[in-house]
């Protein structure tokens, strides 16, 4: 289907370079544009492992939190101890409702003086503000302009340190330093450079801080890219898949709660401070999820259907017919010649190391449940 | 661009009905697929305004309110007086945040016990859950299995009093009955009937409150409506730039209030009951808007560009230069065979009944202010 332009679907500040590099798949997230490819999903796949991709990730929308009380309100928001953060640091955090169930899979990234919740796909700025608002905190709670970039693939970090210096080499998982970039025919362009990203291939997201500078800073990536392979492409399916990395939205539940989504360990239910959700998650803690999130190696043969696209959460079926989950994506992964998905399934059913089966386009299949990620 | 399947958009319980009868174009709205064309515009355009349209506008989601406390929670919640609305009534009212910024402009429906928030695009369910639970109202706060379903046009109150009686000739608008329409093949298909919908041709929106019977009420209504002219389409921008409808997001910016967003009218700031954002409203009420909400007629010679999609907001220039606004959508109306734009202008601009200018494909163009709607 062709998605109509509307301003309430916001571009980004790098559209412009998008469009001359040929995007013809986007999704909406955040109420913005998320190009997704350009035409050539096997060239996509193979710079990602192999070179280096550059993704306009601006959807990654950011909250800020800044004020007297931003230490206090931003804990209040988030179910991991933040006691011990240093400024520079970022951590994979979620954030709950007062009943425990995941609204939000953000990167928290505590600046000098403010945080940045960097978001997946909800109004997660409505809620902070309700929160800070109603329980009083000294806070204030915006959307910055600011605009991620994404340098994914083995070469980012050769290319980040031609343009930023050796010294990013340094720079640990979910670290940042606020920084700038020397540009030809302007002033440096003012960004955070954060080693992270929705790939497990390394890289970095370059947090763009004016939005009037989106090409000058795509530009320049791609010159000083070119040497090192690098090209357009998007939040990449199929190696995420692989990678096991969450889609909150896709893979969780409306009713999904962080133990049930993979983000148990993220979850911390026995220190003093209190947080939304707490005691909601201490009992989950407690008596354990009733759902996982797993992988699903799916048995193909020669001449069946080897990947299909999901619109909509399908069924997991026991051996015996019975539904024990639902599915949210099937890949095929051109690295493990398999057919591969992610699924939430009963406990039950995982714990007992049971076969599985599933709908094919082209008819039932048996499947195997697996840990994530797979590779 | 093509919009990529993904569970994260949800699908509605209309889409196989939607799919078969030929979707082309499609929207992403409260993170679901809203339909917007058929691949024929023309013909969409002409049975809104001659005959009868059927739109899956399912992203319409609910915010269910109910319980002991839901009274003063859905007050709290909106810039309105609702202290005489009845049983079986709708109101359109303004969500506002404590700086009285809109955060979505719902139809607001009272039921026998509980009220849904009809919402535009944003996450509503977030916020209310937020205030609810920090308020401490003793209140359930859901997104209900209710998917709106609309019937607009001049045809579809003959169409809805054949299906559900003559009785329904005497809703007034807004209004609405809990009720049930008979299937062929199955038990009664419980619904929501309310005179409402996104067009001035009039028409009703049934709430369909089972997900699982969605294709059964679409072919209901396709073979019942037959002899009216019924074909499928979906919210239609040429006819609410000419009714003047607003669509919240896309004409409005995250920082409009509802004098400036042409709500003015449903903001009262003089009642004793408290709500979120009144004592910045009542400031704004008194000192008056900064921008207002208006229509533009673009003047347009034959041979010249007579509308043009935007995909962002663009500017609107006093005759000497100077930025005075912004403009939203631009669209050419059959009925007045004219050019019309919806814009954001400076309040000095309007009241001085200046002209402006504004940016065409092939050039800047002069314009009118008007008030909307324009027809």
């Amino acid at each position: 289907m062709q998605l109509v332009p509307s301003p309430r679907i916001r571009t980004t500040p790098f559209h412009r370079s998008v469009g001359r590099a040929g995007v013809t798949d986007a999704t909406v997230y955040n109420k913005m544009l998320l190009p997704t490819s350009f035409g050539d999903p096997a060239a996509e796949y193979d710079r990602l492992i192999n070179a280096v991709s550059i993704w306009d990730v601006s959807a990654e929308r950011q909250v800020e939190v800044r004020g007297p009380d931003a230490d206090t309100c931003v804990q209040y928001l988030t179910a991991r101890d933040l006691s011990k953060m240093k400024h520079g640091q970022g951590k994979y955090v979620a954030m709950c409702d007062h009943q425990g169930r995941i609204l939000n899979d953000p990167v928290l990234l505590k600046l000098a003086d403010r945080y940045w919740f960097s978001l997946a796909d909800s109004d997660m700025l409505l809620w902070v503000k309700a929160i800070a608002a109603e329980r009083g905190f000294d806070v204030t709670v915006t959307e910055p302009d600011v605009s991620p970039l994404a340098l994914q693939g083995p070469n980012a970090e050769s290319l980040v340190g031609e343009l930023f210096g050796a010294h990013i080499k340094d720079l640990k998982y979910f670290w940042f330093i606020e920084t700038e970039l020397t540009a030809p025919n302007g002033p440096d362009i003012p960004l955070v450079l954060c080693r992270s990203g929705w790939s497990k291939q390394g890289g970095f997201e370059l947090f763009l801080r004016d939005s009037s500078r989106g090409e000058e800073l795509w530009d320049i990536l791609m010159t000083a890219g070119a040497p090192y392979g690098i090209g357009p492409g998007g939040p990449n399916n199929i190696e995420r898949v692989e990678s096991g990395l969450l889609s909150w939205g896709g893979d969780t539940t409306p009713d999904s709660n962080p133990f049930e989504a993979g983000m148990g360990r993220y979850v911390d239910v026995d220190i003093s401070a209190d947080y939304i959700g707490k005691a909601a998650l201490a009992e989950v803690a407690r008596t354990g999820p009733a759902r996982l999130l797993v992988g699903l190696m799916i048995d193909t043969e020669p001449g069946q259907v080897e990947a299909w696209p999901l619109d909509e959460r399908t069924p997991v079926y026991s051996t015996g017919g019975d539904p024990v989950g639902t599915m949210s994506t099937v890949v095929r992964s051109p690295r493990l010649d398999a057919t591969l998905a992610i699924a939430q399934v009963k406990t039950e059913v995982v714990e007992a190391r049971l076969p599985v089966e599933v709908d094919a386009p082209d008819g039932r299949r048996t499947a195997t449940v697996r840990q994530l990620p797979f590779l």
